[in-house]
């Protein structure tokens, strides 16, 4: 049974706002693999949280942190070697040029090491990013935020127009060329104001700007011409990265070719662990500069529990998964829009599929209030998603990797019995 | 046997000059309750951990663990009774008006929370710290380490010397005015620079300065005089807390009176886990301007640990043994001033003691390479310890609050046989 004040003691307890899903919003007692149990006995398909990105309760990982955390858990200023296999374990995972690996203990924390990485590496401060992204909650990941709203307040950032072809930034000429102009003027604008250009920050898929479809040639013309400028490039694969995209980082999917990879939510399956990550000699630079040190971070829990998520996802095969059941999943998604002309775009890579809702396709104003009505009546058919994307009208599917082929169709007969209900 | 490639891969792995401990770092394998065990099977007493502060690989704490990533770990979004639960029961250990709390994945994202919420609260920026302080290694966090040496790249903040009578700021009047004079004179200024004043942050022993004991009457006075100023105080708790200085928390044994809390490291036995917390007035004001979301933390697997860690702190009554077992250490430490000229001063609180070296006690000039000598020699003689401070001369002496009197005796021998040394 749900205890009734619960809710009433959480808003003393954390202070009111703490933010919650959902209209009534659900008190979890259980996870198992996709599943996810309320305090009133009903079984949820997980069609929402990356972070148990091998499934709720798995039991590699909880062997592999009780043994750990029984054994030794200390500080990295001993030497341990599972820290540094670990380290070399996602090293070689990259395609991009990425050899040292700084650990931190939160996606925030990681991303502040990469602004401080290449601000460092280049001795400029200025950075761009897009005008609808989120990086994390420190003061100098929210300028990130603030930026396209209060751009005086943030002198050494500029947010450019995230790239996209459904909404494109000059109709006339839909593609990359649009966007890359404002990426041009926004390298000129921090060398002009005397900020320097340090680099951009950008999620690999672009996730909470909405998974857009990216003009063709914006990913490797901008990486092109952020070197030229001589600035560095920072992947946020925050949610990105770890197979969400249908191969091991969302970079490869999208032709950055990053100089920084932040990785972090998947990495610890509800540990709390990520990383940011650069060749050699940029993290020396780093390591020289700022002597970082993280009391909790690069211990031999956090490597204990990041190699039993990399055992899982290569010992299950979750990547190639993801990557056909997402196919699927996208491909009936999309078939849905037939018939609804406020089903605007069905878009995604791998097991990351954004819904948008419009009031109509001819104007694709977006309608946030639709797509918080389906993810409630998802919820109520036991299958949890949430809304989110630039005009939070989105509906966001983003399960644990071990969804199966049969979770997916189960899925797509709950959407469809909303479609009815809408339709109706 | 270790594996003597193991720091050459950490270089490469890590990036050049990740720190480590001690001249010949060690390689740590196991941990159990107050010792460590290196890969050449050598057991150490572990007299330097505040992480750990229960014991390593502590059984109450790894069950709590696994217990909970099995059942169930999701993050705060969704309603569940363990991080309210523990919210609550932490709110109730405080006798500063604490009421709400804010739970990160670590101290810098604390103290993070805790610069928003003086600044959202007063609407004013301004930020006095002490000059030899550490709070975090975000970029905001950071400007407090560098103000001393850089004022004019700092301009919110302004850095007063810390509060001593080992060396006091002005020798004719020793006491709190002095101190409390630039306290003063940096809040005139924040206001006269149009930044405002927001509030101080200080630890509430002044750990990284060097544990100093502190002129009467300065914490009570400066939490006046900050007050009148309009602005709000922040203890930094992340190392005082959690019963190291024979108290709950650092303040109650400074008489610091502060507005926000911020605690970390020993919450969570090594879990990643740390909180930022205040009235809830504040923290509402908070929530409401910032919707703060912090993915891996206010989940059931940080409030299990928690909670646990808790348990086992009342349980075995360890903040009475800390206070009892530390003074003894304390005493004993202090006889060995008798003839030692260099030994300069001997402090602290609890289980957290500071050994000053200095080249001769008239100049009280810092002897760094001596307390380093120390520190090596006791590690070799089977005592983990490390040096710290404004000057780092200090040997710093902070063991898991398990240390038995037995223990402590121990290390008083081992103590006694590097002073035989050095005297000889």
């Amino acid at each position: 049974m749900t205890d009734k004040n619960l809710f009433q003691r959480r808003e003393r307890a954390f202070g009111t706002g703490a933010p919650t899903f959902y209209d009534v919003p659900l008190e979890l007692v259980r996870g198992e693999g996709i599943y996810l149990f309320d305090s009133d006995g009903n079984r949820y398909v997980d069609m929402y949280n990356n972070v148990e990105s091998v499934g709720h309760g798995n039991p590699v990982v909880v062997e592999a942190m009780a043994d750990q955390q029984r054994r030794l858990n200390v500080h990295s200023r001993y030497l341990h070697p599972g820290p540094v296999e670990f380290a070399e374990r996602l090293a070689a995972l990259h395609t991009a040029d990425v050899e040292s690996v700084v650990f931190t203990c939160s996606g925030s924390e990681a991303n502040e090491v990469a602004l401080q990485l290449v601000r460092t590496a280049t001795g400029k401060r200025g950075i761009v990013c897009s005008n609808a992204t989120y990086h994390g909650n420190t003061e100098a990941l929210l300028q990130l935020v603030h930026a396209p709203h209060e751009p005086a307040a943030c002198p050494e950032i500029r947010a450019i127009p995230f790239p996209e072809t459904y909404r494109p930034l000059d109709p006339d000429h839909p593609g990359a060329d649009a966007y890359l102009a404002r990426l041009s003027e926004a390298i000129d604008s921090l060398e002009r104001a005397g900020v320097g250009f340090a680099g951009v920050i950008f999620c690999s898929i672009f996730a909470n700007e909405g998974l857009p479809d990216i003009p063709d040639g914006f990913m490797s013309r901008a990486t092109d011409m952020v070197r030229a400028a001589g600035g560095l490039v920072i992947a946020d694969e925050v949610q990105a990265g770890y197979g969400r995209a249908g191969t091991w980082w969302g970079y490869q999917s999208t032709q950055l070719t990053p100089d920084v990879v932040v990785t972090g939510k998947a990495m610890g399956n509800g540990l709390p662990l990520a990383a940011a990550a650069a060749s050699k000699s940029l993290v020396d630079q780093f390591r020289s500069a700022t002597h970082y040190f993280n009391t909790c971070a690069a211990t031999p829990l956090q490597s204990a529990v990041g190699m039993a998520v990399l055992d899982v996802i290569e010992d299950e095969g979750l990547i190639a998964a993801a990557s056909e059941v997402g196919a699927g999943l996208k491909e009936a998604l999309s078939e849905r829009r037939a018939g609804r002309d406020w089903i605007g775009d069905v878009r995604g890579r791998g097991l990351f599929i954004a819904v948008e809702m419009v009031t109509d396709s001819a104007t694709k104003q977006p309608d946030r209030a639709r797509a918080v009505e389906l993810v409630n009546r998802l919820k109520d058919r036991g299958y949890l998603t949430s809304n989110a994307g630039a005009y939070s009208n989105v509906v966001k599917i983003r399960p644990p990797l071990v969804l199966s082929a049969d979770q997916a169709r189960g899925f797509i007969d709950a959407f469809d019995d909303v479609l009815d209900h809408i339709d109706g």
